[in-house]
């Protein structure tokens, strides 16, 4: 006996008019007499058999016209070239092997019809298994595998700092506490940049990418209590760096996600020109002007106040693609901002936000590098000296003017894939009420 | 005045002959009577300068000559090729700025003296400017690349599992515990696998690459409580499945490193030709085998028994190259493991032991796909059934043969680099007695 190729479905056009194996599951299965149309997926994609009594043993036509949905199998047939089909080729069935039948009393829950919410994300495990979250886990995949080549090929060293971290960033109220060892409390990390500092000073451009954690007590559609932030931060650096390795960071990963991921885009039924549009230059307004548009367009935000949800929606509304706004006002910003020297009251930050109101993607800008000056903010803001007393060796030895920002993945897949929840946009969401599973 | 171009040391060469501007910090500074040799760092590199009385204003000389340590500083000047300086470059100095001089009286800590290690990692923020410290980061962000990489490239998803579990995969005893919302307790994630096998069954090849806890009173030099690891896992593979990646793996990330980090590995004076003997096939030989190996090395293992670091290390001089084990005692190995058809005594998992020492830096093999055998297995190891009920949810729907590994990208780090002891691999170690800075 000849050995049949096992191959991927989504490798189906090099083996075109040949003979090939496939494993995987019943996704769907559609019968019409004589003739059966098992649609199996194998994790790489979905194709169409075509089963034709007349032309297999009765029994295996018997068997797969009731196989039942999600049963494990391996299938061998002809591929053959069909412009209707998703993917472009069907298979032409001549054997199978049932690998594991799903019994009728205990069928596979998710079934075609609609489900609740709560019930999905309570079965993610199996969830994972359907057409439109396979295709927001590989735009995710594309983007993240896009952040981290951009990094790397702009001179960047990747340094993952703590999860464990002794103090806080910005204050320990959001901070989730951890049990160390003989009553020692740690905190999981909110943000490497403290540590980013550190190391950008040791190897001038680096890059964190790892979770962060958030114990915010938040039910919107915005927030989960983990997910994933890639952190650059670069010595010698100015917040116009900042804007400008921002905006070419997001130009570089809207681009791959559209050359790559196009398929998984129209399976989202995802608006492509929306997408397109996402060029450099990104329009750059201050916090002044953002405040004079929103008061305009009906917002209450008043100066110096902090921009919400609604605020960054309605300000999306006016651009066709990302805004950054700058110089946000030094009273709502971290103790580490730059203030611009000629306008102490404002901090020499960005926030880009994202188009169609997908909110804030990136923050960052410049951190403030005077020895004084942050002695002083740690005291204005009462936070412990001590705790930073490593961060201020920082500003002893070789202090430059220096700069960075983050930016949220669940975010930018949301944004890019189009998705109104953000639980969607990672494999096992947790958020106030969801640990499971 | 015309622009100079602002470069990165590691770039000199493009710029040969022309005048550059650098900017970085004093790393150490030579003088001889009336020519002064700065030593510049900026983070991609190392670059002497040379100064020279008679060419330079007066108080710039004496500025210079009488920097100190870590200084930051802007040079410039031409470049010109030398073959004796490392990098092949050196910069004949015209001007400098000094953005920030350390003064005398509180001088950079760490001098190019001797220091002690709790000392070192004390001041680990500025540690990490030492030329030796930077090999390692740079062969670490070489690992990592090239492991993302090479998963990438043979049709694995990225799918992140999450760092908050509900349970535990081989029991609590070594699981950190978190306060979540309202006296409910997380636990941090020791292994994705339980969750890989589940996107493995949406995705057939995964794989996912976090950091990982274990809260082990341990203080070996093999041991971190916080590191990072990448768990591939596929659908429809095998024990032999995994052999052959973890081999390709570790092949393609050697060659990589051995590529792109040849300068780092001689700045630590790593023995080059240990690396370049790591080359498929590696040997393959049985628990068994492995054991009477030892017996005979006078180990005092006896069959059933689990390898110590000892045994590792006595094994792994058998061999100029990684040694692959399979078929440990079914009592040693976690409750999720497929056992041998022909000996169930016998797990179908396999650990990759580096050469040198280093121990073990793959663990895998094949998972327990029938549903009776996992629920007797969660039974027998006394595991809290409900816990685990979404995980037997994939032998309920559409089960397969399913296998997959992990290797610890701290351990792997230090078996390339050739280092003593594991908190040299990462930027910010996390030990039992050790959580700052």
């Amino acid at each position: 006996m000849s050995e049949i190729p096992r191959i991927r479905i989504t490798d189906a056009a090099k083996y075109d008019g040949q003979t090939v194996e496939i494993a995987g599951w019943l996704y769907n299965l559609r019968k019409s007499g004589k003739i059966i149309f098992p649609l199996v997926r194998d994790g790489s994609g979905i194709i169409q058999c075509v089963g034709v009594k007349a032309t297999m043993p009765e029994e295996l036509f018997e068997t797969l016209k009731h196989l039942t949905q999600e049963s494990s199998l391996i299938v061998r047939g002809k591929l053959r070239a069909e412009q209707r089909a998703q993917g472009g080729y069907e298979l032409d069935l001549e054997s199978a092997d049932v690998v594991q039948r799903v019994p009728e009393e205990t069928p596979y829950p998710i079934t075609p019809k609609e489900h609740g919410t709560e019930f999905l994300f309570d079965k993610r495990h199996l969830h994972l298994r359907s057409r439109r979250t396979h295709a927001v886990m590989r735009v995710r995949h594309e983007i993240i595998k896009a952040i981290r080549d951009y990094f790397d090929s702009n001179g960047f060293t990747l340094v993952d700092t703590p999860i464990f971290t002794p103090a806080a960033c910005e204050g320990t109220t959001t901070l989730f506490e951890v049990d160390y060892f003989e009553d020692e409390k740690v905190y999981l990390t909110q943000s490497g940049q403290l540590y980013n500092e550190a190391t950008a000073m040791a190897l001038g451009k680096v890059y964190c990418f790892g979770p962060t954690f958030r114990a915010e007590k938040s039910k919107t559609r915005r927030h989960l209590t983990e997910f994933w932030m890639v952190e650059p931060e670069m010595a010698y650096a100015t917040l116009e760096d900042v804007k400008d390795v921002a905006e070419g960071l997001i130009c570089f990963v809207v681009q791959r996600v559209l050359e790559n991921r196009r398929t998984e885009l129209e399976t989202l039924e995802r608006d492509i020109t929306k997408l397109e549009a996402i060029k450099a230059p990104f329009p750059r307004i201050s916090y002044d002007q953002a405040v004079e548009i929103l008061k305009r367009k009906g917002s209450e935000i008043e100066w110096g106040g902090d921009f919400g949800g609604t605020d960054e929606t309605l300000l999306a509304e006016e651009f066709d693609r990302p805004v950054m706004v700058d110089r946000y006002p030094t009273e709502v910003k971290a103790f580490y901002f730059e203030t611009d020297p000629e306008r102490p009251e404002v901090a020499l930050g960005v926030d880009v936000i994202a188009s169609e109101g997908y909110g804030e993607v990136v923050g960052g800008g410049q951190r403030a590098h005077s020895l004084e000056v942050l002695e002083q903010r740690i005291r204005d803001h009462n936070l412990p000296p001590e705790a930073f007393d490593w961060y201020l060796d920082l500003r002893r030895y070789g202090s430059v003017p220096h700069a960075g920002f983050g930016m949220g993945v669940e975010r930018t897949v949301a944004w890019l894939c189009g998705l109104d929840h953000i639980r969607e946009t990672i494999a096992f969401p947790r958020m106030l009420y969801r640990t499971r599973p």
